[in-house]
């Protein structure tokens, strides 16, 4: 039951600085929803969250009252633990794909609420789509039965979790209060926690092409987070990721594909491994199974066959041609050296304007379109040589996407003062 | 021309702490007029500039916006000069009734558009609207001709003026963005540029029954509305005047129509005598009449000549007899000595809940309702000698609107520590 209260009053609270009561947190969440709270009502209370901030008590009531806006799954009947894993977002972060499989892999379930790209950064789904048959929507018997066969499932949220923050984050989104973290905080973890996982890492994205782009903020996000997710049950750790330089060598939904299932068999970009690694120790371990080392999985096969298994369960042909792009552009560098920048966000927005990605979220994105690196910073390159390659179906998307990408470039004769950045900067448990 | 900005952008600029630019303020500002701003994009930003407040430059250029949302009033053709008056809304506050008049009476035209009541504080309108047969509806044509005529009208604000304000109003009012200092001097300039008044005196009220409750935030409403209207070319002063008790010894429609007769007559309470020819000669003074001494336009009769045109210029009888409330109720004083407090707040509620106000904008109000008091702070009383008399025409009403009423009234037997206060406490030009 919640006491009945008066938008305005919760309104003028948070904007005068006070700290919302548990009833006021429910009253305005749930009243959201149903429509009674209007969005202007909605949108000031969030700008006041974003400027005057929450209590670790308010952040924590605002998740469960978003949680109970909904539904909640529940995957205690199966036969072994479950591992989720969120990012926060970055170009050519495509971990999710060979991770969930190499877990699954080592024998921890990973039930996977994946969503759609929106801006410079790809989405997990849009990516799987490239793959030809495959879908994202599964029912939640499918999902269970999925996870008990093959252990992997990367499917799209149902509706049914957390609706509140569906409705808030499309108001957050328009009215310039993304940014504020009780609401970033809270808006992820209210669905990893309806999604019922018994274990949760979160990949914390900072850099330039991470929505935080500084580090003291990254943190306090990924502390949060991890608070959320203690206080609710769920064994919670996050890892502080660089996301200056874009992971991997590609960006773009087949190209991504393309390179986890390299990684998957064994190769790929050592960035790339490097972290999906670290994820699946962090995950494996979070679930109580600490006697697998997850390389072994890579190298045996095993990650590869559940990836094919998991891909095949839900209509997908794992050995399939994935689709490319019509029209390519090398992009030649611009001076001999040493490669000491390639910002992340550059090649995000050149990949996001072939038509990786899309500006509203009822948009096509196209399955062969981004961008491929030859080089990564720390590399030597010659004057000339094919640096980057721009893929697209639609040739005059080139000059868009060229705007402001070699900005993001640096070549440096002298290299010395060139050193490379830590992948994981940091753990916060 | 307004250039093409997104409302997202403004919203962060303004979230981030920096300065609206010219060309986004006209843009948002028009695009809100227009629908092409929705209003939780507009409630967010009314909430970041409320807390983030906004620069002499951007309150100018925000209210130079609203006013060419909309028509522009001109009266420069008429044969005197104007000035109109503004007060921030007090509890009794009958002021403009008889310096309309008054101040016509001495040579300057009065404009007075005015609105209708919402809360504690009552309405001009409505409280005209007692007088049998009075209309406040008229054209600009209508206007202008008892203008000429009479020298005085006071009606409704048409609709045509700073549009952008009315529809900024209703959506700040649900969304706690009204206490903004930038928003609420910008709504009340925007209006009164437009109406095209001359010279403009602005009476601030301060205290408990007042929207400001405290002097700092006064002085700061004051000055900026002083500066708005003077980088508009437009005389502008205001007066700081106490509303921590009641003006005059009535607070309801008819109630203070009858009061404000009386002070036309040449009587009245000596607090609205003292405040109306405190107006009345800054009004003149900033239209350069100076050489007419208002309180003798009382004396002589004249003022009273100009309300009963003015009254009947707009279908009213100036003569007949006032709607009386049929239920009254009179609360005896609680103790023998010196009335030390009589909260204009308090009293503001009881009257509001006679039926005097309303609650919401299509609510009807009572011509009778009110409260009638028979002793004001600084005068002696007797235990159980009448202190107030309520009316309203529902008895039932009399229940609501006696709680808290007595903790507004503090009766004191050693009275030598009471200090009455300054009725104008300061003046800002």
């Amino acid at each position: 039951m919640t006491v009945r209260h008066d938008a305005v009053e919760v309104i003028v609270a948070k904007r005068d600085g006070g700290e919302l009561t548990d009833s006021q947190i429910d009253w305005v969440v749930d009243a959201y929803t149903r429509g009674a709270v209007a969005d202007e009502q909605m949108s000031a209370l969030a700008m006041a969250i974003l400027l005057n901030g929450m209590s670790r008590q308010e952040i924590s009531r605002w998740t469960e009252a978003m949680i109970a806006s909904g539904e909640r799954m529940d995957f205690s009947s199966l036969s072994r633990p479950t591992a989720d894993k969120h990012s926060t977002g970055g170009v050519g972060d495509k971990i999710t794909l060979p991770l969930a499989p190499l877990v699954a892999a080592c024998g921890v379930a990973v039930p996977q609420l994946s969503g759609r790209g929106l801006g410079h950064t790809g989405g997990t789904l849009d990516k799987l789509e490239s793959i030809p048959g495959w879908r994202a929507d599964l029912g939640n018997a499918e999902m269970m039965r999925q996870l008990e066969d093959v252990g992997a499932v990367i499917c799209a949220a149902g509706t049914g979790l957390a609706p509140a923050d569906k409705k808030l984050y499309a108001l957050r989104d328009v009215t310039g209060t993304v940014e504020a973290i009780p609401l970033i905080a809270s808006s992820i973890m209210s669905k990893k926690i309806a999604e019922g996982t018994g274990a949760l890492v979160l990949d914390v994205k900072v850099g330039t092409g991470a929505f935080m782009k500084d580090l003291d903020r990254a943190r306090e996000l990924a502390e949060t987070m991890v608070a959320l997710g203690t206080d609710a049950g769920v064994r919670t750790v996050a890892l502080l990721s660089d996301m200056s330089i874009p992971l991997g060598l590609t960006a773009g939904n087949a190209l991504e594909v393309r390179e986890s299932v390299e990684v998957l068999a064994g190769g790929g970009p050592a960035d790339v491994v490097e972290l999906t690694l670290a994820l699946a120790r962090e995950m494996l371990e979070a679930a109580g199974t600490t006697d697998v080392e997850p390389a072994d999985k890579l190298a045996d096969g095993s990650a590869m066959d559940t990836w094919k298994a998991m891909i095949r369960a839900q209509g997908g042909d794992p050995d399939a041609e994935l689709p490319t792009a019509r029209e390519s552009h090398v992009v030649a560098a611009p001076a001999s050296g040493v490669l000491t920048r390639l910002d992340a966000m550059a090649v995000g927005m050149a990949a996001w304007r072939l038509g990786a990605g899309r500006a509203r979220k009822e948009d096509p994105v196209q399955a062969g379109a981004g961008v491929e690196m030859h080089a990564k910073p720390g590399d030597a390159v010659t004057e000339g040589q094919p640096l980057m390659t721009l893929h697209t179906d639609d040739a005059d998307r080139f000059e868009r996407a060229l705007e402001g990408l070699l900005d993001g470039v640096e070549v440096t004769a002298d290299a010395s003062s060139y050193t490379p950045r830590p992948l994981v900067i940091d753990r916060v448990s």
